[in-house]
């Protein structure tokens, strides 16, 4: 099997094959908890079907996503109030293999390209946050 | 008259009082290319109502945006084969006033988090550029 066949994390994810903070759910699409977040509250949300580049999508999915991804925005939001931009993203260097889209506030350009953190947040600790995003998504 | 209501450059460029390379137009968005590009063929996409928070848009026009930058990557990943990624953020904390996605491709983090050039492209370099895109999209 190459590369390009593989499942991803996220398509593991979607199968029950790895463990994810689900906040949201369609027919179409799935948003999680990042479990390395660049910001607290930073969501993933994904397209079911997987594909490496967001650009190769069909239209509809690409739709479908962002329908997705501004419901994250508006919870986030609701949540962090305080903070200047909630801010998205399409890059993926770390996960090229399954087009994403990140959602996560920040408040200045430092904030916006901070490092993610080495290890994996604690998950009752993202649990707590991911309770808050289903209220508010 | 306050910040809020005043015009942002990106209306004033909808209303022809500052000058833009428009690679792409429909009912409801705009898409130029970006005169301080992070990366070479930086794309700006933005609604023709000037609201200052992507999440405040309605949905519809939440989508309409997205439609135009999904067109404007496609575009992208035709002009620049070799690039990893055709990258999408919505941040804007150089203009805040006016809710807008930036489009343009990076084969690493390096790359996508380049700082932009500190002063504004040549003209004629850019409409060279454009014209491609307008060729693309």
């Amino acid at each position: 099997m190459d590369d390009s066949n593989k499942d991803s994390v996220f398509t593991k994810i979607i199968n029950g094959e790895v463990p994810a903070q689900k906040v949201y759910e369609d027919e179409h699409t799935l948003a999680i908890m990042d479990i390395f977040p660049i910001q607290e509250g930073m969501i993933v949300v994904f397209p079911k079907k997987q594909v490496a580049n967001f650009e190769d999508l069909p239209e509809q999915t690409a739709i479908a996503v962002m329908k997705t991804a501004h419901k994250a925005m508006k919870a986030l939001r609701e949540i962090y109030p305080s903070k200047a931009k909630i801010t998205l993203q399409i890059a993926g260097f770390q996960t090229p293999d399954h087009a994403h889209m990140t959602v996560y506030p920040a408040t200045n350009n430092k904030e916006y390209h901070a490092e993610p953190p080495s290890i994996q947040s604690d998950h009752d600790e993202l649990e707590k946050i991911a309770e808050k995003v289903r209220r508010s998504i």
